[in-house]
This record gives structure tokens, C-alpha cells and sequence, in this order.
């Protein structure tokens, strides 16, 4: 492969070799990358916008991490929150900070990453900024989203007797995580070395290569649910579930035996010697979405795919609590993924 | 001064620390920081949108920089995109990136630098991130403004015979940077030395605090213009009217004896034996405002304060020059601030 020096571009002309290739597909995109800014026409709808840093050895290890599924993710969990307002994502921002030891080529992998999400998604980029660093990769997004007025979910809508609803499986990706670290610790951080990860495709893709529950906002829409409140869930089930009630002022019941755990996850977990439970209530990134729904949406949700219902909210004074398979019952703590310690 | 470590609050008891001081000011506010995304409300407007990556050691060096004043710039360059765009900025999200040698006490100078800029301008602080770093400070800030749909101004839109305008004085934040490393350099680096700046405040304050031009977008508007190109002067005069006149397909004519010049940055210029000119036409981070109006509003511009005429548009086959004191043409190059070199 080719190695096209940065500098040898210059800012303008790398903006235009990475930006080229970007269609402009929302109808409220009215100037893209150019200007000092975007135009975007929003004439009914309101307007979401989310914001993610990702830092090099915080967010992510480029020893297993490849360059494009890097891009490809950064934009997809900017697109769950905003799905995670019960919105649509419509812009993307990209800045990006390299150091020396980037190529060009590199850049482009990102940006072909972040393509493909904005392709699958629906998404035009619409800016940002590159510049040298000192050190690691830094990519910042900004994503712009829309709602209808009356569609918007908050955080500090659920209340008692509300279901609580899970997407998808949680833990995968933290038992993807651990599965990466484990080859990286057992091949020195060899970065040419292709490790076995027979049978793991599953969680691999979980960490690596996450998706964004549009699905399930579309699914939503078309039974005219709209839920009470609503977060995706990239710390833990815990963290956001303590999120959801405290911004709420109520108390939850979840019940261990409803958590979705994938298959390969649970085998992982073994074979590691992880509390499978610990790590769906816990582990990160599954972007999976939590949501609460009032009572009389019950029918409707149990015709949805890939929802399943984990317990319910109670009055704040109930506190939050997990019921284990032997009936115990444990409080909940958010010993979730926090990037500040 | 004490120090609390981060960690010690958490993230999210450090992000409502940092953000509790900021008030919602705008209408168009519905939902600022506290869960997945900020909601906004344009009705009639459309939506500008920018965003900018600072990182330490390449757009700012700690040992001269305040926190205050850093946290202020961020803020202030992205609202001067917004104005380059003819529009007003309204949000702001803040996403950081620390190492742990920064305490909560240096955060938060950093935001109350952030939320002064936020006050002088009227912006609302809407969202962000803030997340551990391995080794320096990360900056990453995204504005949205609104603009009347008829009044956006492009880079694309000078036409021959326009005049070409720019605010304020150029240089003078490129001569407080040279300042500041020269002082660095005496000193060793010691961020415990107070140097002797007197009588260079002017260029000083350009480089550490500049402002964005608020007050020429309000002229513009009282005085019915609306430039037929604008952007703001981040990179060079030079590099600056390239754009412009790349995208608009023109030529131009600046007049060296035209170009705004600060008695401060001159006599600095001197002091260091550095060519005033070159550091006026290649000196970044001025955030003045360089614009192109129709020969029509002549009268109109020369009423306006702070508002120079440096030269005119012409055909493309023109070329870009300078004309210099002595009659000589200077073809324009873009030397400018290059932040990937």
C-alpha cells in the first residue's frame, strides 16, 4: 500500500481528497464543507445535536482496532444518540487530529469508514477540521439530528409502573473488548500477527464494528409508541438505567433472567471466568437502547423484534434494585465504564 | 488554590460542576446539556453549524496561555465562523479531552473562560463530552447559528469590481504570538516567571483574547449590505482571499498601503526584525473579517468603523496581486498558518 506524506497535501487539498467521495443526500443540507460553516434548513422539525470525543489509548487501541471500522464507529455512536431522542440523524461533523506517523492513506480508511456509516444511515458530512497533534488520534464528531416536536423522548419521562425495555443482547461488546485485550497481551502487541478469533465474530463486531438501533426507532414509530424515556446504552445497563431514573425522580426493578445475553458473549464469559450478568449490567458500548414505555403499550411492544422487557419502574422510594434468579435482591450500582478514572 | 482531582467527581458530576453557571439565554434553546443530545428549536432561520479542534502543543502552549483566556478563544473563533457566515451564534457544545495533571480547578477556569465569551456573545452552552487523555489537553468545540435565509454569505459569491474589505488590523495577534515565545525561550519555560509585557497589551490581548466581529455583522445589517463573499481571518489575509477567490472564480488586486496595520504589532515587527507586511498577509488568528461588497455600497462601507477597503475583485485571467508601496506586483501566495506542516 501506498504512503502519501500529510503535509504533502496541505490542509485544503487533504480536506478535498477525504471529502470528496461524500455525497450530500438530506434535502436540509443546504452547504456542506467549504464555508466557515454548514447551512442546514430545518423548516418544521426540531433540531439534535450530539457530540463525541474519541481519544487514541482511551476509546480505542489502533493495535486491534482497524482504521476504518475506527471510522465507521466513531460516526455510528454519534447516530444512537440521536436515535436515543427518538430523532433521525441528518449531519455529520468531522475534526480529526493526526500525528506524523499517519499517511494519508490512513485518513482515507477513516474516512471510508465514517462513509459507509453515513451511507447506511442516511447521513451528510457537512464540515470539520484536521490538524497535526503531538500524539495519538483524536477524533471528534458532532452530529445534527431532527424530531418531530411531539416525538422528542427525554431522559425524565418514566414513570411508575412504566416497563422497562431493552434492545438487542448486552455485554457483547465488552466481551469483545476482552477477548481483544486477551490476544493483545498474548501476541506482545504485534500488530502483524492475525490472531484466532474463530467462532468470535459475533462480539468482535460488537466492539468493533457497532451498530445504531434506527431499526427499532422506524419499529416505533410505525406502532405509534412513543416511550416515556429513553438513552442508548453505551456506559452499562446500570449507569443508564441510574440515569433514567434519577433525571425521572422514580425507582426501578429489573430482573436478572430477562437480561438479553448473546450466546457467544456467555461463552466467552466462561471461558474467561467472567460473571456474564456483571458484564451486561456493566460492560460499555453495546449502543443497544433503553427505553420505558407506559403499561398500555405492553401488546404493542411484545409484537416488536429485538425488544425485550427487563422490569418496570416503581415510585422513588422503592429505591433501584436487581432481582436475581434466586430471588435476591441487589441494588443497583453504576460501576460503569467511566473514561475519567 | 486548591485542587480537587477529577476523579474524584466522576463524569457527570463533573460535567454538572463545570456547566451548572451556565443559563439558557436563547428561545431557540429547548434542551441544553443533561441527555443524549440538545434539542433546538428553528423555526423560521436556517442553521449554521462549525467546529474546531484545538489540541495542546500545536494551537496553544500552556506555559503562556491562561486556562481563562484558552477557554475564551475556543469559544470565540467558532463564533466568528458563525459571523463569517453572516449569522449569529446561538449553542455551543464543549468537549474535552484532560490528562491527569489538569486538577477541576484548571477545568473550570477553562469553562469560566467559556462561559464569559458565552455571555458577551449570547451563546448557550447545549452539550459535550469530557473524557480522560493520555497526554495533553484536547479542545473540541461545535456552534450552531441561525441566519435569515437570504442573508447567508458563501465564499463563492465575489464578482469583479466588488470591493474587498477587511476589519480591524491584521498582524497584531500574529506579533503577540512571536512575543510569547520569545519571552518562553528567555525564560526557560518557567511558567512561574511573570515577563515584562508592558506596553504590549494590545498585541498580547489579540493573541490570547481576540474577539470576533459581532459588532460588523450588526453594521452590516443596520446599513442594509450584504456582502457578496465573507469569511473570517484565521489563516492569513493571503490564504484567505484564495479561498475567496477560488471559489468565486475571480482574481483580485490588494494594495499593500492599504492593509491594516496596528502601531503595536508594527513596532513589535521591528523590535523583532520581522517584515510587518508578510506577518499581516501570513500571520494567523486575527478572526477579523475579510468581505466583498458591490461597488454600489461604496458609500455605505466608508460610513462603517472599523472597516477598511484593501482592494478590488477582477476577471480570473487578472490573477492574484499585491501592489506594493513602490508600484511592484506581488503575486499572492498562501504561506498562510498551516497547521498539518
Amino acid at each position: 500500500m501506498s504512503r502519501t506524506e500529510i503535509a504533502s497535501l496541505g490542509e485544503f487539498g487533504l480536506i478535498k481528497r477525504l471529502t470528496d467521495k461524500f455525497p450530500i443526500t438530506n434535502s436540509s443540507t443546504k452547504k456542506a464543507v467549504g464555508d466557515d460553516a454548514a447551512v442546514l434548513d430545518y423548516g418544521e422539525k426540531q433540531i439534535l445535536i450530539t457530540t463525541d470525543l474519541l481519544l487514541e489509548g482511551i476509546h480505542f487501541d489502533l493495535v486491534y482496532v482497524p482504521l476504518k471500522h475506527l471510522g465507521y464507529k466513531a460516526a455510528v455512536v454519534n447516530f444512537s444518540d440521536i436515535y436515543a431522542m427518538n430523532g433521525t440523524p441528518k449531519q455529520i461533523t468531522v475534526s480529526l487530529g493526526v500525528s506524523k506517523r499517519f499517511s494519508v492513506e490512513d485518513l482515507e480508511a477513516i474516512y471510508e469508514g465514517i462513509r459507509l456509516a453515513c451511507q447506511g444511515y442516511g447521513v451528510d458530512l457537512v464540515g470539520g477540521d484536521t490538524s497535526a497533534s503531538l500524539t495519538g488520534l483524536t477524533i471528534s464528531i458532532s452530529c445534527i439530528g431532527e424530531a418531530d416536536r411531539d416525538k422528542i423522548v427525554y431522559r425524565n419521562g418514566a414513570k411508575p409502573n412504566d416497563l422497562i425495555c431493552v434492545t438487542g443482547d448486552l455485554g457483547s461488546a465488552y466481551m469483545g473488548l476482552q477477548l481483544l485485550e486477551r490476544e493483545k497481551i498474548a501476541f506482545g502487541g504485534h500488530d502483524d500477527v492475525q490472531p484466532d478469533f474463530e467462532g468470535k465474530d459475533y462480539i468482535l463486531q460488537r466492539q468493533l464494528r457497532p451498530e445504531a438501533r434506527r431499526d427499532i426507532i422506524v419499529g416505533l414509530s410505525e406502532k405509534g409508541i412513543v416511550p416515556t424515556a429513553m438513552m442508548d446504552i453505551s456506559d452499562g445497563l446500570s449507569s443508564e438505567l441510574m440515569h433514567i431514573c434519577t433525571q425521572s425522580n422514580v425507582g426501578c426493578r429489573v430482573y436478572e433472567d430477562k437480561i438479553p445475553i448473546s450466546y457467544e458473549a456467555a461463552v466467552m464469559a466462561e471461558e474467561l471466568n467472567i460473571n456474564i450478568v456483571t458484564a451486561a449490567l456493566n460492560g460499555g458500548e453495546d449502543y443497544e437502547l433503553l427505553f420505558t414505555v407506559d403499561l398500555n403499550d405492553y401488546d404493542k411492544i411484545l409484537e416488536m423484534d429485538g425488544v425485550g422487557i427487563v422490569g418496570h419502574i416503581t415510585p422513588p422510594q422503592s429505591g433501584l434494585y436487581l432481582t436475581g434468579r434466586e430471588g435476591e435482591e441487589i441494588a443497583l450500582k453504576a460501576q460503569g465504564w467511566n473514561s475519567l478514572e
